[in-house]
């Protein structure tokens, strides 16, 4: 007999509407919900009656440790992500603390996936992921610069279309300026670039540009940028990546 | 004054608790639902009323010329996808084919994000893919297999966690085998490999092995496969790729 169990949920962009029914349903079976503060916020509606535990940006650690003790105290705990629970979300520090957990086997855990930035932002860019596609986080909190660098090398000489997330921020600005420095020595200056912030919220903005016009002072982070591969162009609005059906 | 409007839905992968929100509003809105004949069989439940047209596999022009008709004539229409609308989806499709159409103007268009087989497969494994990931396709149909091969190649040399979408079919029953031999030059052999098939659907199967015992032949082209980085492990039965968290 299992004590309590897991959920870890993702949410989606930020609004109710890209929210799967089941990431609703598993909410509203908990009786504690833990998550980085502005992901609860999102969810107060749903919220009311259940134990909240909110916690800063950075206390990811924290955050699993306490939903793996309210578990094991009995409780249903619902670990809210933004996105996708699985892509650079919480199911991996869960199931990881879990594994070393004496009491592992009380617990059950349950990962339901969201839309993840690189999808909803696509969707308002028009297609441009359409063909094979790559995340690329530019945080590098948890991986080496270097590692994000090779990486990121390889996506482009592999004409992968790229979704940079984490793309700027206040303690590493210069990151993306790096990033598209080494972008420019493989794709042209014409290969479309979007950028999408706060998608799918009220202060919701689009911005198609192109490689060489592209302001990496323009981008923070609430923002994704997505970068073309060679078959990537824009028209009327819209950018999309050409899978070269006969049309 | 628009004369009609195309939403192109993403169905997440086959049940109806993996559908966000937004994707019933739309589908409950249209008048029109185009499809290949098993996505429209998914949401048969709310398609009561309405008009069906279903097409087969490679009938993807068609599907798009017709809910441009159909849009032209005043109608509402669904274009549904399985997985995400954007990711292999018709949604670049239908743009296309709106670009150069003289009548476009008359025409809205909105892309409707959905679940895609990477996030709903790795929430099944674990969490494959909770660092830098790629998705790549191993149809050929659209794709040159030499360009398939260099993705590949590149992939493996950035060491993302790679989702292979259409990894095998009857056409083709070679091209995993090669793809796998390619992957063995750059990962050893104890990479975790997790293979997903008809993810939350009623007949849905999950393995998880390591490279040297991954079998080709036990994929088919209902199956997703999942190939771990150099820092996928496996614990009591779950694909995890470390993030590096001080635990």
């Amino acid at each position: 007999m299992m004590k309590g169990k897991i959920f870890v949920i993702g949410l989606g962009p930020g609004d109710p509407g890209n929210m799967t029914v089941r990431a609703y349903q598993a909410i509203e079976s908990c009786q504690v919900l833990v998550g980085y503060t502005v992901y609860i916020e999102q969810v107060r509606e749903l919220s009311q009656g259940k134990e909240i535990i909110k916690k800063g940006m950075g206390q990811e650690v924290e955050r699993g440790k306490i939903a793996l003790e309210k578990a094991l105290e009995g409780n249903t705990v619902g670990v809210v992500c933004s996105g996708d629970a699985g892509v650079y979300g919480m199911a991996g520090l869960i199931l990881e603390l879990l594994k070393d957990h004496g009491e592992r086997e009380q617990i059950s855990c349950e990962v339901i996936p969201g839309i993840t930035s690189a999808l909803s932002c696509s969707s308002l860019l028009g297609a441009p992921i359409v063909e094979d596609f790559c995340t690329i986080s530019l945080s590098d909190y948890m991986t080496p610069w270097e590692r994000i660098m090779t990486r990121l090398e390889n996506a482009c000489a592999g004409d992968f279309t790229i979704a940079l997330y984490n793309p700027r921020s206040l303690a590493r600005p210069e990151y993306l300026h790096k990033a598209m420095d080494v972008v420019k020595k493989y794709r042209h200056g014409d290969t479309p670039v979007g950028i999408v912030r706060n998608a799918y919220r009220e202060d919701q903005s689009i911005v198609i540009t192109k490689l060489t016009d592209f302001d990496p002072e323009s981008v923070d982070m609430f923002c994704t940028v997505i970068i073309g591969n060679s078959k990537t162009y824009v028209a009327h609005g819209r950018m999309i990546t050409s899978r070269g059906y006969q049309l």
